[in-house]
């Protein structure tokens, strides 16, 4: 049989995600050294802390965490993640607006399937997320994406965006972003900024996305309020365990009007009917015995040296733009005189090191400045690799340049 | 903000799974005795084995464990599962041909998506899963039921419908069964059967998903090959962890054509990613110490003591049809002469027991079959309070007759 023949619509819209789930692969070979993937450093994972909080769960509730667990999340986990977001983000929410979800990625794809019909357009900051946006094309939506600077998405472009779809009679209704440390930028939005956004969403009413997936991983500069702290009734925010414990889980968490929680978690039903009880369980046991906390600080020293080191080896780097020096997170952002995709494969086939090229990133991936950007990750690479790492690259778009 | 005003047709479309959800939590309510859900028994998972295998991978694999697995499935399990699938099953797979995910029912989705497109229909047997049927007409495809008999699903039905719906212009491309102690019927195909239905699915050129959730489960009788061991390039099957070891591990797999396995892993990459890296190394080394298989027996044991006290104690129930006896699963089905959800919501109110209305499990949940039909679910509840529960069940059945 010939499974090709047989793909619907939707299985054609993800195969793009082929090319880049093969780079990644080849990121992973011996001998390159890989700025692509954005994982954790497993240093910052706490292995003796994570046993012990793993055996208080296999032996106080080692039955419930085999079974089948509700379908919002176990009640006590959602009790102490609404005091979490309080105590962290300052965010008042109870636990019944709070969806336990299978990783942030789950939690963001229920959001734009609740909220959006086939051929409608959604709302991207250029870049953004580059996941975010396949699930939108996934699901059939058409992402627009919405120009930013260092400060945060322009409101401007925003509002001029949202009313020129309006007057064509195709209104958007959802607008996703990352205002903390976002992924693939580095860049947080200023207050200001957030603000100016928060009345450009009220006065187009919609429905804002607010991906914190790096929020807690802040190792310079003040605390800045999430979205959802500043306008709670037009904000969902979407968080993980991924980046403050660890993606192996598979957990996260959506805040949001406690009708809409419901109505998410009737989508869940359809993905995995409910996350796992023995990581929920294990979270629960981790976070309240102070392993998060703990491992947010052990994290936001580990970065902050990781980014410390990548900015001092990227000094000399031939790039246009000047690197955005992040205040949390695990990600530089840059533009070069190349196309870097083309880059990209002379990088890993030539001087053994990976990155991810920009153009997956944008709403338009064909854009000229799509095309010449690159994402940096320093979350993962070994410190002592990183010098050599930026050397190579370094190397390569001198190629690419002269060639 | 009204959230109500914002659903997307999807949302719509997964609102009547709300009044399920809301009738398992009231079954859940203290002095209730429940048949309804179809969770494991606590008493077949062995938490000493499974402390043990969590050990060994937070000893062994701990940073692994904890950080991002490949997209597909660890590989290691894989190779596992490859070899399970031909010692217990005789299926003959690669690796490759195994797409590890978070629960059967993600798999089951990842098919439905990749398969069919919105409006087509998808062939259901009369009754089957009802979550399968949900995330059917989520994606908005049209479940078409095809009737059943104890011997399996009708072939000759079978042939009829497809043609029919050949000559109507929408083709079906996937037909969805359980062959092997279904829910909710917990019948078994025969042999016979097997090899006539997939004559007919030949025929019409049909995907089949063979749903292999309670496979492993036989306790009487003879082993019986998998639909997927018979026409192997035809059939997708798919497994879970959930009845074998642990529903809240949240592991299942898909068996199917490599190139068909790429395709779903990249439909994975828009609700989880991948499968949690913890949950799958904790399956593998509970599986390679043969936990597993000493779970199997366990359960094979201690279910088969639980249907026969539950076909005792039914032995002078007033309904319409014979139970079925099942020579394995979780399920005994029959049917009354009386509206189903009229008696369950009377047996919950006055009489304290739960069961599952029959309609949901049906393409067509308004027929006068479906209205009549009930499941039982003898899995979870104590054996000692079985005839109890069938006790008060068919007082409330007298009280609706008589009503």
């Amino acid at each position: 049989m010939n499974w090709n023949t047989r793909y619907s619509e939707a299985a054609s819209r993800v195969a793009d995600a082929d090319a880049v789930v093969g780079i990644l692969k080849l990121a992973e070979q011996p001998g390159i050294i890989s700025l692509a993937g954005g994982l954790p450093d497993p240093r910052v994972f706490q292995m003796e802390e994570t046993q012990d909080a793993m055996a208080r769960v296999l032996r106080d509730h080692g039955p419930e965490a085999l079974n089948y667990s509700p379908n919002p999340g176990i009640t006590e986990l959602r009790e102490y993640l609404a005091g979490r977001m309080a105590r962290m983000e300052r965010v008042a929410c109870s636990p019944e607006e709070i969806l336990v979800c299978s990783g942030g990625l789950e939690g963001i794809r229920h959001c734009f399937n609740a909220l959006t019909n086939p051929g409608d357009p959604v709302l991207f900051e250029d870049p953004t997320y580059m996941v975010a946006l396949q699930v939108c094309r996934e699901l059939a939506g058409v992402p627009i994406g919405v120009c930013s600077d260092d400060a945060g998405l322009n409101p401007d472009a925003l509002d001029e965006t949202a009313g020129r779809l309006a007057r064509e009679g195709r209104r958007a209704r959802v607008l996703y972003v990352g205002p903390s440390f976002q992924n693939p930028t580095g860049r947080t939005w200023t207050l200001k900024r957030r603000r100016e956004v928060l009345e450009v969403a009220e006065r187009h009413d919609l429905a804002v996305v607010e991906d914190h997936a790096y929020g807690e991983l802040r190792y310079e500069g003040e605390w800045l309020p999430p979205l959802k702290s500043l306008a709670p009734e037009r904000v969902i925010l979407v968080h993980t365990f991924s980046k403050i414990f660890g993606p192996g889980l598979r957990l996260g968490w959506v805040v949001a009007d406690r009708d809409l929680i419901k109505r998410l978690g009737l989508l869940k039903l359809g993905t995995d009917q409910c996350s796992g009880a023995l990581a929920q369980r294990l979270a629960l046991a981790y976070g309240t015995s102070g392993g998060l906390d703990a491992q947010v600080d052990r994290a936001q020293d580990l970065y902050r040296k990781k980014r410390d080191a990548m900015i001092d080896a990227l000094a000399d780097f031939p790039c246009r733009s000047p690197w955005l020096q992040p205040d949390g997170g695990f990600f530089l952002w840059s533009e070069v005189d190349c196309d870097s995709e083309k880059l990209l494969l002379l990088a890993i086939e030539r001087h053994g090191v990976a990155f991810v090229a920009g153009n997956c990133f944008f709403a338009d991936p064909t854009s000229a400045v799509a095309r010449g950007s690159l994402r940096l990750s320093y979350s993962y690479v070994a410190e002592d690799l990183i010098p050599e790492a930026v050397h190579r690259l370094g190397q390569a778009l001198r190629e690419c340049l002269s060639s």
